[in-house]
């Protein structure tokens, strides 16, 4: 098993709601830019143009449990892990923690798709040295 | 097996991403806004005063499969069923449609919790008659 | 000076922040939309295809005064006059209240712009009959 | 006239829309969160405890003008600069530029104020020490 991909994220004000706590809704945002910053550290972007395609990873599913708050200010510990990559879709793990208290855990699965202006979405291969970058988080 | 509550949302501009469709993360909105009304229209509301005392609702967890886009202005259609209610907890699934296609289902898992201010949460007891409405809903 | 055009809007559990309140930056999404009402009363829609051009009209401008604090659930009612439009260009006025309370004052320019995939915006005249439309809520 | 204060930020997919850029209301959430970058700097929280009270920054008016489109990806220059600071207030302007081009402009004025819970926000002096911090940055 590789090492996580890791990274920070400090919770805005904005992210909180009236319960004093980050809304459960603002982690799918936290999650999905880290697994962005995760995809350019490899040299790519979750919506980029290659060999003259534009290329997307819409999301099929995605889930979180809650274990603890997270407050405002707090500094988010984010770890990112391939569970599973197949020829047209990744699945992450995602890890938050604050300060080594488990905040929560997630999945994503993303398909590769095909994404031209106007036209319908349509699934394609995840590009080989993507996709080899990728299974260095294998998890 | 009982009706599902059923609510509808148009799909709001800014919902949307460069995908040109409804971002992933706005589904949760959506979906805990359906269940806020579900609660209402029990003369609930999923943060309040009973006897004296703060009611919330935290999720636990919380997940989504999206199986088509939604777009800016389509008319969702929402259905919430209840598939478990414990003492206190209460997990919802969600249905949403647009047009008899399915765009998307979910599902949530909340606790009743004391919310006094300055205090940490402490699970409660669903009050008796909220969990009598809500088995209503029972899918 | 005509009627304001005039819609409601409850504030949901997802815009208040830990201060117990709808977030500031909820308000611009709130006029945004209920602007985007107004459009679709008049037969069109804020990103919509005329003589097949798309038509988006982005913001150049945004205000907003808070007045009062919102809550959540909170019934919202919301009015919108039309101050100045031009050839390409209309600036909308927004008054917010909650039983007869001021909560908010606000003010956007937008600009009427054909919008089509990988070109940059080009600014153009506002379709007559929209202009025809916008002008009866001249304020 | 004092130098700005200076961040930055990434633009987060999630904060574009339809229109292939960042939606104009998150630029309230990017301002804000660097004005709390700012006050943090100072050794202060924009929702802190400061001798057993609790202190919170409600805004009562924000303005932003939009120059040029944001896009996904883009790191964004936020300058900040107190164009005003009274006994409990503060306006602050923003300026936030990519690769040297004017992307927005904005401004924001904050009141300093005891917000207890279940209790009606009042107003108060900003304490002395982050009156003195901020007024580094007068502009």
């Amino acid at each position: 098993m590789a090492d996580l991909f890791r990274t920070t994220r400090l919770v805005e004000f904005h992210d909180t709601d009236m319960a004093g706590i980050m809304h459960f809704g603002s982690f799918f945002h936290y999650m999905e830019s880290a697994e962005h910053e995760l995809i350019r550290s490899l040299g790519y972007s979750v919506h980029s143009v290659v060999d003259g395609k534009t290329l997307s990873f819409p999301r099929v599913s995605a889930t979180c449990q809650f274990h603890s708050p997270a407050r405002s200010e707090d500094l988010l510990e984010i770890g990112i892990g391939v569970s599973r990559i197949g020829e047209k879709s990744v699945t992450y793990e995602f890890q938050i923690t604050h300060e080594d208290r488990q905040v929560a855990t997630g999945s994503m699965t993303c398909v590769c798709c095909r994404a031209e202006p106007g036209e319908s979405l349509l699934s394609v291969p995840i590009p080989a040295e993507l996709a080899a970058g990728l299974r260095k988080f294998a998890c």
